[in-house]
């Protein structure tokens, strides 16, 4: 039972000097890739710098705690922190302390909501995001961020949330661009593009091995972010009115419980639980990918579980919603990360840069971190998918091109939500017309097939309609539709079979409906016969008065069916 | 196609002089029927009573020119009317006219909303509402209509659309009631109980005729009302602080576009929407259960189109929104209408009756139009149905179970809104744990069967899973675990076979578990085969690369797939 909830408890009994020494050296590279990506993020979530870092500490050491995969890297990610962004901003504070509580108080919300899934085994609440809807809402949201970046890029202060208010306010400043920032962003952009494509094969041609080049290369955005400090330091590019990241407190964060309004419970609450299940997802996916190339398993109800007391644990740190995160749990993968020992010894690395390396980079301009984001987020966006999509379904991607245009016009909360509901609307309108056919018997053998396809052998006193769905509530009326059709243009038959070898299960709409065609087809003096109904639907329908009030029989199979009957028929017609 | 949009043009071919006997006579008792339903209606509404007359004379005739339905009568009904209440009080209007303008408008709304639906063929969107769900609704409603007529009974004034704040509204003024009001409204309440009960026997006994004694006692309501008029008349009871109808503008409705405040379009249409839906469905069932009593069809588009004109007309009547009411319906079907002109002529009943009965009406009591309105809706609720839904299928008896809570708790539209949202949600949650099965031959046959269920013969290097639904997004996770754990267990398989008989769609979420499946078990030396897979199926599936991606076959019947594969593993077995 323990175990269960402490996943602690089992891997810790195998931990030995071979996994410390593999955990230790992915930790050191996921903390050089960390601390970048953590001011930068919390940048993006409109927060101060240091808010990042503390979200990087006892999230990642809650996770090693509670989490059940050995690979994922918690923290702050790109899209959880843009939804961040939008539901603070919404509140309207005026203080960067106010917002900074707000971000806090989501991220409890966040903790007890995923804790609650969790407890509740609501895992499977993720399974209403359908891949198209995630993919195009990360690639709307991906477009999003990148187009956030583009006033630190600039050296201008934009406003919005959509994709149409952040362009439109960048195009109204743009006599007032820093060109001195823009330079610097450029070079970011252009060095940590060289750093992703080519640093790798550089280290190769340089005569290092394979996967210490590769390594290496993972480490290559902190040396851009080096680099571009260096040069903002040397010239003093803060002088000349380039935005620096400048004073971060040195220290580790208070823990308390955020105290806040109750007012602000309300409008925070539906962004909370929004950000539980898109982040719950992102890390879910990201976890199980990485699980399955070690053929292990993660679990995702204990998932929920763990990302629950990752979030509390940023709330009490006075930081923002934290989740698994996509490239860095890679880089930890490839890094060779052995038991989540290696989150907790990152949250380490992590505390010490908080603790000493704050000072040291005052200098570096907010422009290298805007670069850094535009880079993460471009290689998520995937417009291959969009293509493939298109090509297999055109549902699909209709519910995808929903969720991707809602997010870039009305923002991502409600682009999220109207990508899933186009999907579940699809799902059952695809339902709501079930495919059936007009059966008969395929001669010698004892299967039954479509009439229109097949040349099969029909008796004029049977009909048979076979449907090819579960009966519910969004097919009932179809199904009554579709019998009464069939029966008014076949005036001569006495028995109407429905084969239901696909029906899985029989709701009762679809029970009303049947009972309404019994009594209606008695009344046309045609009997109502069931075939081929399976074990479980059988069961449910004892429980009604259904079977007593049906005019003719349940046959386990058309064949027994088409034997009786049509042996009755020959038998009256003569 | 004019014919289509105008069912008025077919049946007036047929017209001749029996038809229209038949119309005129059901149209007389109709009439008789409708003048206090429609009283009663406008006050539940919360709308001057005359407002209820308008809405039973242009909107009938509206619906026998537009509608597909030869015995539906349309007009103000209970649910709709307490809908419209909640509505137009959520605006918080002070004065009368405001509120008969905002009705007039909510019913403009409404009348464009169907009329779209019925132009883009939406009327399926009506299979969203599950049997359950709506006699959950309806239920709910009725009991929430009850005790909002509460206060006319007792001579008092009750607020609040949802049980608690109406009960507690009647309980806080007990020490004000009428006693004179409650003595009139329970003498209505049992004569009116009488009638439904035993006046219909009580003419049989005097020797009318089965058809006379029953339309007579139809109109039996009627003649309450007379009675009580008297008796209010007689004894004066407006002196004794009794509430009546009181004053009522004689003549016919000005017709005009109503001009309304663009501020209340936005709280509206919500309101009009869940309206019309309602309405809607109402409607329709009543519709088809008349038509299948008579071997007729209805058109569920041209219905749309039919309530839609209906309603614009009852906007331009300075009206409120209207449906086909299942009462009078049957009550028009019981007295023979033969064609949708009955609802004509009774429109011009109604005039008749605006034009020159009103001042006859003045002393009627408000608590005898309360009494009415109470023992119709206690008819149209159902305890029957909890009772056999509950043994039927427990989930459908929850999203019933919560529509009524709802309903009661948070008012009609929270409580419908949640039933639709459950049934939907327990639908996916169904279809999300599918059923399946590990199968094998059944000796002597080609069939395959349950291994846990049936003696069949097995092979060890072959595993074959049958899976019952459609796979899509909300269980493609699902079949990756089960497919997964089931291949972690048999460590000396060498081929998978997925057997799709009753797989009516693979949607682009389940396709890209398909190839992670595959990846999967190419990584463990497993050969991944599909079976069975159906024409539409295997059409989709050509359009993706997952078919030149499989390791394997996909076989047209499991039968081949286990000729090949347990052959070939037969010979490497030697």
């Amino acid at each position: 039972m323990l175990k269960q909830y402490f996943p602690i408890l089992q891997w810790r009994k195998n931990y030995n000097k071979n996994t410390f020494n593999s955990d230790m050296i992915a930790a050191i590279i996921v903390t050089i890739m960390l601390i970048p990506q953590s001011l930068a993020y919390a940048l993006l979530a409109g927060l101060p710098a240091q808010v990042g870092l503390y979200a990087s500490i006892l999230p990642l050491i809650a996770y090693s705690i509670f989490g059940s995969s050995s690979t994922l890297s918690v923290g702050p990610v790109a899209v959880i922190s843009l939804m961040t962004a939008a539901a603070i901003s919404s509140l309207g504070l005026e203080s960067i302390a106010d917002n900074v509580l707000a971000a806090s108080v989501l991220a409890l919300f966040s903790g007890i909501i995923l804790l609650l899934m969790g407890l509740l085994k609501l895992g499977l609440l993720a399974n209403l995001l359908s891949h198209p809807v995630i993919s195009g809402f990360i690639t709307a949201a991906g477009i999003i961020i990148a187009a956030s970046q583009l006033q630190h890029l600039l050296g201008i202060s934009t406003t919005g949330h959509n994709l149409y208010e952040i362009l439109s306010s960048v195009l109204a400043q743009l006599e007032t661009i820093n060109v001195i920032t823009l330079a610097m962003g450029l070079l970011a952009l252009g060095l940590l593009w060289w750093v992703r494509r080519f640093l790798c094969q550089y280290l190769l041609k340089l005569g290092l091995n394979q996967s210490l080049a590769k390594n290496l290369a993972k480490a290559g955005p902190v040396l851009v972010i080096i680099i571009t400090l260096l040069i903002s330091y040397l010239l003093n590019l803060e002088s000349l009115d380039v935005a620096v990241v400048g004073f971060i407190p040195t220290g580790l964060p208070a823990l308390s419980m955020p105290e806040f309004d109750p007012d602000i419970i309300q409008p925070l609450i539906s962004s909370a639980v929004l950000i539980s299940i898109v982040g719950f997802v992102e890390s879910v996916s990201v976890a199980q990918t990485l699980a399955a190339k070690r053929r292990e398993r993660i679990s995702p109800d204990q998932e929920l579980i763990g990302l629950g007391v990752s979030n509390v644990a940023s709330a009490f740190s006075g930081s923002f919603p934290v989740t698994g995160g996509f490239s860095r749990s890679v880089v930890n993968f490839d890094a060779g990360a052995k038991s989540p020992a290696a989150g907790a010894f990152a949250a380490l690395g992590i505390a010490l840069a908080a603790l000493f390396l704050t000072p040291l980079i005052y200098f570096l301009p907010k422009a290298s971190l805007a670069a850094t984001i535009i880079i993460a987020v471009l290689s998520i966006i995937d417009f291959a998918v969009i293509k493939r999509t298109w090509q297999y379904s055109k549902p699909d991607f209709s519910a995808m091109l929903a969720t991707i245009i809602m997010t870039l016009i009305a923002g991502i909360e409600l682009g999220i939500i109207s990508g899933v509901s186009l999907s579940i609307l699809l799902y059952l309108y695809r339902t709501s017309k079930p495919h059936c056919a007009e059966v008969g018997l395929l001669e010698g053998s004892e299967h039954f097939r479509n009439t229109e396809r097949h040349s099969v052998s029909t008796c004029p006193s049977i009909l048979t309609l076979r449907i090819d769905e579960s009966l519910y509530f969004a097919n009932a009326r179809y199904l009554e539709d579709k019998v009464y059709d069939l029966v008014a243009r076949s005036p001569n038959i006495k028995h109407f079979i429905l084969m239901c070898p696909a029906v899985n299960f029989i709701d009762a709409s679809a029970l009303e409906s049947l009972e309404a065609i019994n009594e209606r087809l008695i009344d046309s003096h045609v009997t109502f016969h069931l075939s081929e109904v399976k074990g479980p639907v059988m069961d449910r329908l004892e429980c009604s008065h259904f079977i007593e009030q049906l005019s003719g029989e349940i046959y386990m199979s058309q064949f027994d069916a088409w034997q009786a009957l049509s042996t009755i028929t020959a038998k009256s017609d003569r």
